[in-house]
């Protein structure tokens, strides 16, 4: 597990003093989101911090409030994670069964790779769980390593399109470099069968996500797909137009990518 | 601060079991939405289903699932509703600090009503809380009494926006009809100086909310409006297009409106 930073007593008192002084002045809102005293509340504050992200509302953030460190390990190591991933499965599961599959191989889901079908929890809980900011060096040995397990509510609903008929269409901010990489690491999770494996190629370099996986989606309905579902962890998963019929929200309190 | 529920160490053994049982043969993505053990396990499911609502992950839902109704009325009543409300406010207010207002009267902030700046918990708090068929008779019989009282996080950030220069505008899926009893009640609850309260007209009866709400956005930015911020309660409150510059969603566990 990856260190913990808690401030200082005599940090925290100078804090709160600068709080209290400004507090006459400024925004009450404002005080709410920042600098709201920290230690039994840090829990009710962090929940509707998680909430905010996973609704979009936060807008782009580059870490994770630093009070919401532990927090933020316990959500990902404990049952929440694991039954929030469930129901979004279970949701997007039942939309699923109510699609006319055509059998012409144009009924398609999207699914994302990173947080979606794979899980890099054992990077990030050695890595501070969002606290620390994005070390691409590091991260890439991981992702070469092709050993994140899989998201088990994921894996089953993987299962579940397949046996439906879908066409599993994987499109993933990763690079065309890591090709190789992530089929290896999908295929170790357990992932088969996937129509298509869409990377980021030299062209795509620089875009957002959103530009990049919109432009996708555009060309795989140019191309005759109906893209009936979208499952990612991120809003740039699923935003921009055209948007699948249904699109599922998975849960990542760890990282946001615009 | 809400009360945390963890599953007994005997209940979790008999689910872990019912779970190992059915997993060969039965779907289990379909076991965990719908078959759950009730008890103590309602208040991490409902917690689940609040954050697949709050994400649109849900869909359309009708009503609330049977189980969760003591978990909505306790959200609803409680610090946690709140907060989440405050801190949505929070960053919505932090966006607009950002936004640099011509003065040319085009800089637009967009609200909806019911459940964004007014609260009708005090309907819903005797009526189900959200576990009935909504009852179009007694609702409006409410809606007329024009006392519902503002959200108060919103009713701040109201007045941060109007201070920062804003022009507010109200989109509201309540009809023209309504228009006397819908200012009475802004104006109850401490609201003043919006720029204009739109309803539905006869021409908009039938509308989904999108697609009334989408047009509505059209026809303002055509007249050179800018809309920055939108708030609202509802997803068909913000999709469709064009899109405010960002959207921020408000809690609502209790009713989904399409």
């Amino acid at each position: 597990m990856g260190s913990r930073r808690f401030l200082p007593p005599v940090l925290l008192l100078l804090l709160l003093s600068v709080i209290a002084s400004a507090a006459a002045s400024q925004s009450l809102l404002r005080m709410i989101s920042e600098n709201q005293a920290s230690g039994d509340s840090d829990g009710l504050y962090c929940d509707s911090w998680r909430l905010s992200e996973e609704t979009n509302n936060a807008g782009y953030w580059g870490t994770i409030p630093a009070r919401c460190l532990q927090f933020v390990a316990e959500y990902m190591n404990g049952d929440r994670y694991a039954l929030d991933s469930d129901v979004v499965a279970a949701e997007s599961l039942a939309f699923a069964q109510t699609v006319q599959v055509a059998g012409d191989g144009n009924d398609v889901w999207i699914f994302d790779v990173d947080e979606t079908l794979l899980s890099n929890l054992p990077y990030y809980a050695v890595n501070g769980y969002g606290s620390e900011e994005f070390n691409e060096t590091t991260f890439d040995e991981w992702l070469n390593l092709a050993k994140a397990p899989a998201l088990p509510a994921s894996l089953r609903l993987y299962e579940e399109l397949l046996g439906l008929g879908f066409q599993i269409i994987l499109l993933t901010g990763r690079v065309e470099a890591e090709r190789n990489a992530t089929e290896k690491n999908l295929s170790f999770a357990g992932y088969h069968s996937w129509t298509r494996l869409i990377l980021r190629e030299a062209s795509d370099i620089g875009k957002t996500a959103v530009a990049y996986k919109s432009e996708k989606r555009a060309q795989l309905e140019a191309q005759g797909h109906r893209i009936h579902g979208n499952s990612g962890d991120q809003w740039s998963d699923l935003l921009g137009s055209p948007m699948a019929t249904r699109s599922f929200k998975l849960p990542n309190p760890m990282y946001y990518i615009q």
